[in-house]
């Protein structure tokens, strides 16, 4: 075949789409990837900060029940290592600074019980999702039309409940409470299993991480390709009849359009991004439908630099969340020697949507005085800084992924991933299980793969 | 200049773009309109129907207090004429259909007297949002965090006044109370004066007509410009520096790029679809944000046709409301000779959707099988039928246009229609006076065009 013809053509090279590939090729397809970017790992990304080592500005954990992405970084001959967590967190609320061990923070024993009771209902609502099709289950329809934040009013009282939940809400969505519908709460809540997987650090979603760095997996899938990724290459266009796709992409180097000819395509982006491809014939009104609706999350992710971990030798853990922001959540992000000391702050939500039109060096002030607040005078001088705004890159505009506001879910959820013609749809957004999460990713792309591969075999 | 410079470029040859046109030509500039359909109008489009008679398949109402699309009927030598109100309306619930006179259907006491409350309520409510930046009223916050269904059910409690505001909701933004923030709602009531005046006929916005169509406004003043309209021209990329822009935009025809240079730019079409455009620089995390919330309303518009408007001669005005479904609105829409007879019905919200990717045939059945119920037997022999699913328009991609979901006007408000460098952003959604009405669409074209001379004026 020509280079520019295959089985199948993928657009985007992150996790879904590298994995989506590999199942593919490992079938004895002939594949294509485009990549409008320079690198492959789409969400997931490495930047060096000197020393042989790396800092991750996109998805970087792991954890138990994520046996798709453990099992591919162990084949892939990468390791992972726990996430630091020897010593205490810091909690900051009305101006006090606490320590504290364990996932929640002393608070006072009505909070506290307001909170476990709220966990305990948000689990017992969740059990009762199908993630594989809750759009099919119209007995719920009443919490497809609920913001979590409504939800959140009439369940909780105490203040320290309610921002415990706002916190909780922007550390796993990057989202406010307002933004996101009380389904696809409990939705993306069961497809994990758990909201408490999501929340935990040790036993849970933040376990773990991979030594070297996420993008590594997409690095070495990709390496492990027939053939090389298409990078600077934008999908812009996809004309497409039952069995065969063409996708006009264009070259970002010479602004020249490119075609790729296949007989499948799968589109590995972000649901928005996907909406924003031209489509020949147009998409059903569904299908666009779910693209208007689907949001990226608002996310700046900060790495700060120091010499050395200083918190630790504090007794520190060097994990903090904040109700005051809008720094949120810090975690201690060293590189598994110990050197340089790293700490993560996430801005989230409106404190994300407030930063990323800023200059970098503006957010930098905001959040090393953040942390000068929580970690003492110490954090004030780092060696380095860097951050990614993901709103503001216009290949994802938004992270950690999309999610649905009210009255989305019920109307336009079946068209998530339902193949349209030779189209599949993958991504983290589109799993039924761990949607969101890295590990969701690699299950979109075998999943679109075996769409592919099952439908020739019959 | 050559053909393809101007002072200024416009996307979209509907209301909005062609209004910014005229006031820019008026003001001595030259400006080019691009429009990616083989027509102008945008969102209003009329349907031969035989005889010389037209309807329309999308906006065709104005009436008190939209003194911009007035005067401009007036001064294109159009007319308006009153839409048909003798005798009698429909309203069908539980299975059973009865006769009204006026607005608001005879309901038990409780419901009337709660939904007597509930509007006065929303006037109060809307009266305290600043329609021009609602974005900058932070006390407003929780509104734009509570879907406008969970306010209808801590409002209202019989099954009665539940439905009539869902009712409401349909007609007004061709939405469900699940899908629209209570902020979006009390925007829109206070854009254009009061809940009343959307919801009535009579002194309200379903008042008057246009006679010969709505569209014959947009194709006045195309006929009226120096340029014609550059039709199946669809923008595609726009590359903008201060002081210069470039449209890269497709010849729909040929399937080449076609480049437009100029001063300025007016982008004119509903805001998800200026979101996809691409954008170089990219556009700032703000900017795109608003684009992917503010989402188009669903409703499919149909014109069932009979030779003779028979139920007037039984006393009724051919109106008629449907708690029960898909169609939920109906109204007489006879050219103002009364020949033939012409049925309008929705299907909006969640109907539209269901709808909205069938068969022509299939929502014939489905309109026909309603009126019947609602008129009788006469009402299930049409001489034809005619109708438009807005949603699958690929330029349009729903109607009547974008309605702020949960988490959205706050955060993101501010960037619906502030310039960036030298693009402005038209378009009925973006007007503080009449959002979402041709009112609107028209004050929003002569905004832009405002900016643009005013700005080279200082």
């Amino acid at each position: 075949m020509s280079e520019n013809a295959a089985d199948c053509v993928i657009v985007g090279a992150g996790l879904a789409g590298l994995s989506a590939a590999r199942a593919l090729e490992a079938a004895g397809r002939e594949v294509v990837v485009l990549e409008a970017r320079d690198r492959v790992g789409g969400r997931t990304v490495n930047e060096p900060i000197g020393g042989g080592e790396v800092v991750e500005l996109g998805g970087q954990w792991v954890g138990p029940g994520q046996d798709s992405i453990l099992g591919l970084i162990e084949e892939l001959g990468l390791e992972t290592f726990p996430t630091f967590g020897e010593g205490r967190s810091l909690f900051e609320r009305r101006g006090k600074v606490r320590r504290y061990r364990g996932t929640i923070p002393r608070l006072n024993p009505f909070a506290l019980a307001e909170i476990g009771r709220g966990l305990s209902k948000i689990n017992r609502m969740a059990s009762r999702v199908n993630p594989d099709a809750p759009w099919g289950q119209h007995e719920l329809a009443d919490w497809d039309r609920t913001s979590f934040d409504s939800w959140i009013r009439r369940n909780f009282r105490t203040g320290a409940g309610r921002d415990a939940m706002r916190m909780a809400t922007e550390a796993v969505w990057a989202a406010e409470p307002g933004d996101v519908s009380l389904l696809h709460v409990l939705f993306y809540v069961r497809s994990a299993g758990s909201i408490d997987l999501l929340l935990d650090t040790e036993g849970g979603s933040q376990e773990a991480r991979v030594t070297g760095g996420t993008q590594l997996i997409s690095v070495r899938m990709a390496e492990q390709m027939a053939r090389p990724v298409r990078f600077r290459t934008a999908a812009r266009a996809i004309s497409h009849r039952e069995g065969e796709v063409v996708v006009e992409a264009e070259d970002l180097d010479s602004g020249r359009p490119v075609e790729f000819s296949a007989a499948d395509a799968v589109v590995a982006i972000p649901p928005v991004l996907a909406g924003r491809l031209t489509y020949s014939p147009a998409l059903p009104a569904q299908r666009d439908g779910l693209t208007q609706r689907m949001i990226q999350g608002s996310v700046v992710k900060t790495m700060t630099i120091y010499d050395r971990p200083f918190w630790r030798e504090q007794g520190l853990n060097g994990r903090a969340v904040s109700a005051e922001g809008p720094v949120s959540v810090v975690f201690d992000n060293s590189p598994p020697g110990g050197s340089p000391g790293v700490l993560l702050a996430f801005l989230e939500g409106d404190a994300a949507r407030r930063a990323a039109d800023l200059p970098r060096e503006q957010r930098r002030e905001i959040v090393v005085g953040c942390l000068s607040r929580l970690f003492g005078d110490a954090a004030a001088a780092p060696v380095d800084y860097v951050d990614k705004a993901w709103a503001a890159d216009e290949w994802a505009r938004g992270c950690y992924g999309g999610f649905m506001p009210t009255g989305a879910w019920m109307p336009y959820g079946a068209a998530l991933r339902a193949p349209i013609g030779p189209i599949h749809w993958a991504g983290a957004e589109t799993s039924s299980r761990w949607a969101g999460y890295m590990e969701g990713a690699v299950r979109s792309g075998r999943r679109a793969a075996e769409e592919i591969l099952g439908a020739a075999g019959t």
